[in-house]
């Protein structure tokens, strides 16, 4: 049976067949987020924190972390990103106690995450671009760390799934040679987006279901990519994730934070409340509000996609007598009652007959 | 490739692998609905003639028809039944123009509905006991029709999935005897509640695998067994289904329709809002404040299921370029723009980024 093993210094999660989908945060990357990536510069933490914690309370498994930001004093991520990347990881596991996983394209910084990561990370990644293979299985080796194995080469992406299954499988081959064995390539078989190929899911679906029959190995993909371009994006990856996980996926790098309700959103919202004749109190706050009104929360909380993975958990008997899924179920009054043991984050959504 | 073909006077309905997802509106039937067994007794068809719009507004495809009661005056099925069958089918295709399955356990429901439904409407249903394939299989020869196959037979129901598979393969041979092609052949592989038995999930994927792989048949099934039992049922469905149409489900039986927000529970939020000292303008109708508290809405509208079910019709390339998925998705007021032609029916709900 294939298991993935990934450690903290006092968690283990685990990738496999028979265990529930483990859930990758995604958030703690600058890349495409302006803002962290001036405030990383500046050396202000404090997003990386709530982001670190928010992702956990959601149910992140594996946090990623991937420093990869430019800095303007310094245009040479070779030189800014490896103590980034040092600090960020030592930043992370003094606040939450799940494993991590070393995202970068640099070398440097691969080995800072490393060197600095206590227990047992995944690193994020290695392709089958020729560089790269001998760049980073020498890294996985000498760590002895699962790998994320992600199936372009020195072609390109390819649209053709028999080829990106012909470049997972060169991985596995060439990871053989360094002694790493299948068991710890994490395949992540590239998931396009359906608006512009309307074959995505069933590429996707069937790549997995051969890398898993026949290389056995553990699989992940940046889930979100799937709906790119399309309305009602989150509609798309609810039923997108269970679909992967029936197939036989294993993770996913995600976003397991619904984000709260900001400033402009609330503002929009009393206006259309006030243009009703609906006179608010003025001491109302701001979570009191949105949750009257069925807003959501001002607090990051677990979003629609950890209900679509919890409850395909159980379909796949992956929480067996679904006690995962009822205490996921319990509104906070009950878990607080239950002494504290779970329900919803910070919401105050109710179950539902 | 397997395609069965349901249809009404003029409109078609397709069951098929490369078609999208075949929604059975299940709502018209009294089974375990004391109020409308009431109301049909009473000539009353009201319920009916709500129920059938509000199905077909929310996306069903074919509506099934039960006229299943037994009359406190008379408590004879096989006298009653088949002139209530008669009525009801001639009602509602009065109504709606989507093709009907026809339900029922007495024989002369069955045979009083087949002879008053206009077009090619789906039986519901042979199972592999003896006595119910000599009644039924003959009256599916003689009106050509195609039929509902639910794989349990004179030892019961199994919990074996291959006694479940041998008997459906059982059925397939029968009706074979008489004719009857696999292609109208819709077998019920049988859901069973996850919560009583963890397989559930995984005994339904790989049967629709084997039935579509090995028989060459669709399938269907009664959705919402899955959750029985279990909280938050909504969100085991939204997920089983779209795993059950990446497994090669063609079609579901189940309520397509949200219940609208009833009197009570609008008087409770009334009192949770008055509670938190916001006022409200005494001509607020219910309409209005159900949207604006985020409650739902006062008339029915698609649940969430269809939404679940319309991102896997994409998935599974059954939307291509997504054209059903966008329309979907269009708020009222674009769908009214773009000349009334979609959007979501009867909700105030808004696209999502």
């Amino acid at each position: 049976m294939t298991r993935t093993v990934v450690e903290s210094k006092t968690k283990t999660a685990v990738l496999g067949f028979d265990e529930p989908f483990c859930v990758i945060g995604e958030r703690i990357n600058p890349t495409g987020r302006k803002k962290l990536a001036a405030e990383l510069e500046a050396g202000d933490f404090s997003t990386v924190e709530k982001d670190a914690i928010a992702q956990v309370a959601a149910g992140a498994t594996v946090l990623d972390i991937n420093a990869g930001v430019v800095y303007n004093s310094n245009p040479n991520p070779n030189e800014t990103e490896p103590p980034l990347m040092t600090k960020i990881v030592e930043l992370v596991q003094g606040l939450v106690d799940v494993p991590l996983c070393i995202d970068s394209s640099v070398p440097g910084a691969l080995e800072a995450g490393l060197e600095a990561a206590e227990g047992r990370p995944l690193l994020n990644s290695v392709t089958g671009e020729e560089e790269r293979l001998e760049l980073v299985l020498p890294l996985v080796k000498k760590y002895n760390v699962p790998v994320v194995a992600i199936s372009n080469d020195d072609t390109g992406i390819s649209e053709d799934p028999d080829v990106r299954f012909a470049v997972a499988k060169t991985i596995v081959e060439r990871a053989a040679d360094y002694g790493i064995p299948a068991h710890d390539i994490v395949v992540d078989p590239l998931v396009m987006p359906i608006g512009a190929m309307a074959t995505a899911g069933q590429q996707v679906f069937a790549l997995v279901r051969r890398l898993r029959e026949e290389l056995g190995v553990n699989t992940t993909c940046g889930a979100s990519n799937i709906s790119f371009g399309l309305p009602n994006r989150h509609g798309i990856n609810n039923a997108f994730l269970p679909m992967a996980m029936g197939a036989g996926m294993t993770s996913a790098i995600m976003n397991p934070v619904a984000l709260p309700v900001g400033p402009k959103k609330l503002a929009e919202k009393k206006a259309e409340v006030e243009a009703k004749g609906i006179v608010l109190p003025a001491d109302m706050d701001d979570e009191t509000f949105c949750q009257l009104f069925g807003l959501g929360s001002t607090q990051p909380r677990a979003g629609k996609e950890m209900e679509a993975i919890r409850a395909a958990n159980l379909l796949t008997n992956n929480d067996p007598h679904g006690g995962a899924w009822i205490k996921f179920n319990k509104s906070p009054e009950e878990a607080a009652a239950a002494g504290g043991a779970g329900g919803r984050r910070g919401g105050g959504r109710r179950r539902r007959a």
